[in-house]
């Protein structure tokens, strides 16, 4: 008996000490988010003031034509650096992100989708690239099959539900995209606006095909025409992605060999590695975006002949068009900032020279 | 010309103070991600190892019937009320939380979504509640306008456009609704799994509805009757959410005015305003729940009367019914779990008495 009660002490005594143990984790807990969140704070604030400052002695130097040129360029380059230091370094995470889109709150509301740490950004960044690699597969892999059916097994005439049911996965796989390019945005990627409104055009498109109804026999090779078409310039949409995957990895990879590198140091080592890979990309996609505006006018076509009379047609065809042309521009836009940086590079390289 | 060589110097140094700033803040920034990150480690490993200190006194206590029954209920007690002070206060950010589901995984990928602070924790949860009260009145207004405008100006045909138009937002909706659902789980909140999946089969449901076509004249009535049967049930939902979005905020409120309470008298605490409410609300979700199997069985029997074939409207009427029934079981359990929770509440709170 009295065993049982020396236990019953013991037990007592442990159960004491879990529930002190308790009291004094949530004190910690409770003040190391406190502390953590004053020193963040006082961390933003220095970084505010910081980057408004470089920014009003960078106008200064712009503005002011009296300095001496050479000191100007070199002013300016020490603020580039300092700007680098703190928008590529852990500081950034104290700089205001841009504010979070629309398009992200409505699908997941208010939450803070912003990494605080550098590795974790990147590791943001390489995930995307996984993600657009198994779907760039399976955007080759899924209409190639649909169309090779359609010859071998349904005697030229698409079934309705396989292609509805990639159509849902295309909704999917877009909505995918803009969630995580939007947040890549967020955090710190600078990503171009336009690529992220293609995707919600494709969206849109995607949810509007599945309400467009897939015509049987008779005639069925004449109605079917524009799926048929669509399917094929998705997959070379499932090439053009494999390929810009790859120039886009291997853009992070020398970002990441390079570490705290300074920003212009890393573009000059992005440039550098995949120039070739450039040059096999771009006629690709322009060819690409080629078939999608044809794709677009052979849409309207159908519709104005009245072989097909159905808003959906009229709707995606004019978006064909458009994304066709936005995608152009963006593309040349995208060139020239390349070619204009490249000059600029080499200007500064070989002027110490002289 | 010497006060112009002054103000340059002037700038030079300015400059030079501003790449030492950039330096120091950058220091300052990575000293800061690097302590906190290992303090948090720290407190991470105390949380897990208390966590299991308390389980296993548990067991202890509930295997060893030599104790004292009264000192058992004693410690019991305690220790309860250290893993509320653990699960409920700022330590139950360092608990391991649960693993993000997939679900979130396939939209954003693995980003943390997860909010540290409690305070933060009770916000997403209250725009949640906001987000759900906004939906509640258009899931009441559009159906309903819908509805109406058939009897009034479409001659009791509905044409596709608005409809399709009602389900995009409906799936739209859903999705939000399974995301935001799924970043709760993440951030602590004990939701029912069920009303999670509940909401992947209403965006299945809402994506299989938009492939399926809106039959026109002749005999328009009765090709229909399964979508304005569906519409009068998303009516009767709008009403069953905007009650119910009443009741949880109660719910919330109570909680965040009890503050740091524990989690027992919070519990006591919510049940204790709201239980007239409760009595309103069950027969409303039960009567919605009947609807929603019998509006599920009539898909079925036009479906098998072979008055409408396709597939979609068979899948609907499966989905619907089976809905129903989940439902119907999880609102019972939920409420014999409060019936429990109250009858326990009293015997412990009439005991001291005796």
């Amino acid at each position: 008996m009295e065993s049982m009660d020396e236990s019953s002490k013991k037990v007592e005594e442990e159960v004491e000490r879990v529930v002190e143990q308790a009291k004094e984790l949530q004190d910690s807990a409770s003040s190391l988010i406190n502390r953590t969140s004053s020193e963040e704070q006082s961390l933003r604030q220095r970084a505010l003031s910081l980057d408004s400052n470089i920014r009003r002695l960078r106008s200064l130097l712009r503005s002011n034509n009296l300095f001496d040129s050479k000191l100007v360029d070199k002013l300016e380059e020490d603020l580039q650096r300092a700007k680098c230091l703190i928008c590529d370094g852990d500081a950034s995470a104290f700089l205001p992100s841009k504010a979070q889109g629309s398009f992200v709150k409505m699908f997941i509301g208010p939450i803070n989708v912003r990494a605080s740490r550098k590795d974790v950004q990147l590791k943001v960044k390489e995930e995307y690239n996984s993600y657009r690699d198994r779907t760039a597969l399976l955007f080759l892999l899924f209409p190639s099959t649909l169309l090779m059916l359609r010859s071998w097994i349904w005697d030229g005439c698409l079934p309705a539900f396989p292609v509805q049911l990639y159509q849902a996965w295309l909704l999917l796989l877009y909505t995918g995209l803009a969630l995580r390019e939007n947040i890549l945005r967020l955090n710190g990627s600078d990503i171009r606006p336009w690529w992220i409104y293609h995707h919600y055009c494709a969206m849109i498109m995607a949810l509007v095909s599945l309400t467009w109804e897939i015509k049987g026999q008779p005639n069925c090779a004449q109605k079917q025409r524009g799926v048929q078409l669509f399917l094929q310039w998705a997959m070379m949409q499932g090439v053009a992605m494999l390929l810009q995957n790859r120039y886009q990895r291997q853009r992070l990879y020398t970002r990441i060999a390079l570490g705290k590198a300074k920003r212009m140091d890393v573009v000059w080592g992005e440039t550098a590695g995949v120039d070739g890979q450039l040059w096999l990309l771009c006629p690709i996609l322009f060819i690409l975006q080629g078939f999608e505006a044809y794709v677009g006018l052979l849409l309207l076509r159908t519709a104005f002949d009245g072989v097909v009379s159905e808003w959906q047609v009229i709707f995606c065809g004019i978006l064909l068009v458009l994304m066709a042309v936005g995608n152009f521009i963006n593309t040349v836009q995208t060139l020239m900032a390349k070619l204009r940086f490249k000059a600029k590079m080499k200007k500064s390289k070989t002027k110490p020279e002289l």
